[in-house]
């Protein structure tokens, strides 16, 4: 704990809240603040959603994680990252993680533990994904809604490195997950 | 190389592309998308920033980097991360995160280098932002545009898990980031 961090800061107040803009997946919310110190300010967010996403760690064995290569159309190329979605209606984390998991790699697991919730950007977006890390795997595939079948790529957690200087790798959610579930691993005494 | 990667694939072919909303901030463009295999598909994603973004890190000593608490009108709260914002027109990387420290931290960096560059969402962003290691500071303050002071608060390199554990550091960028820094001072000898 650093002791120069003041323990208590007063939120700003929201004045007003409107949307701006929408589509079918995105609506823009403007928010007029009032700092605490007489400050105000006009921001603009993306909206919500009202529940968080679930990202997958999968470790098919104790040094290797399962990447999958999906077409990214925000980036408009192939990417490497982690399995993740948004939950369903009613569905739980766990239970969105295994059904990622069976859908984008062909695995379900036997052992699946949250570990933390990360945000994308906290200025102007309040979306939240759980990192599920996914041990004891199976093989089982489910149908999802992709429109191509999933690559999947086997990546030893030794080499975050190589896989950072790879130009269809840059997923900051992604490469955090990794870091964690690598410094866990060797926590536990695996050499990777 | 994971031997099992296919080298080559074939991207999506953009049939469509059209604005569907738009605010002062953000756009939502929608794509058609007829993927390799015959099937099309409808996307929703934000409209890119024509350039990267800058994320720093800064070392105030090898141990230990400065963290800021702004607040965020995303999620609401007050958020730790790493300072960092968008290029003005023809201000180069190095530049900008030599500014952002400067506003959001008091100090001046002597020593920058890029590293890598993040994205936030490949699925439906092409946001991308460059981490730039910055060393050798200096006290150096010029006033940007944050709407009131913003806290610094110097944290251990050694301290990651402490920060995850804390309900007010949650952005995936500011720790892909922090662990990257981690992992190249310790292969530098230093002890964190």
């Amino acid at each position: 704990m650093c002791p120069k961090m003041s323990p208590v800061k007063i939120h700003p107040e929201i004045l007003e809240r409107r949307i701006v803009a929408r589509s079918r997946l995105f609506a823009v919310e403007q928010l007029e603040l009032r700092f605490s110190n007489g400050v105000e300010r006009t921001y603009e967010r993306l909206l919500t959603p009202p529940i968080p996403a679930v990202l997958v760690v999968p470790l098919i064995d104790p040094k290797t994680v399962l990447l999958i290569r999906e077409y990214g159309a925000g980036v408009e190329r192939y990417e490497l990252g982690l399995p993740k979605g948004a939950r369903s209606q009613g569905e739980g984390v766990i239970e969105t993680a295994n059904r990622e998991l069976m859908e984008e790699c062909g695995y379900g697991a036997r052992t699946l533990e949250p570990l933390t919730e990360l945000t994308l950007s906290p200025g102007y977006m309040g979306h939240r994904i759980v990192v599920v890390l996914a041990e004891d795997l199976y093989p089982q595939k489910i149908e999802g809604d992709e429109p191509e079948e999933i690559e999947v790529v086997p990546w030893p957690l030794a080499d975050i490195d190589g896989l950072i200087a790879r130009e269809d790798f840059s997923e900051a959610r992604s490469l955090a997950a990794l870091y964690m579930v690598r410094d866990r691993q060797r926590a536990r005494g695996i050499d990777v």
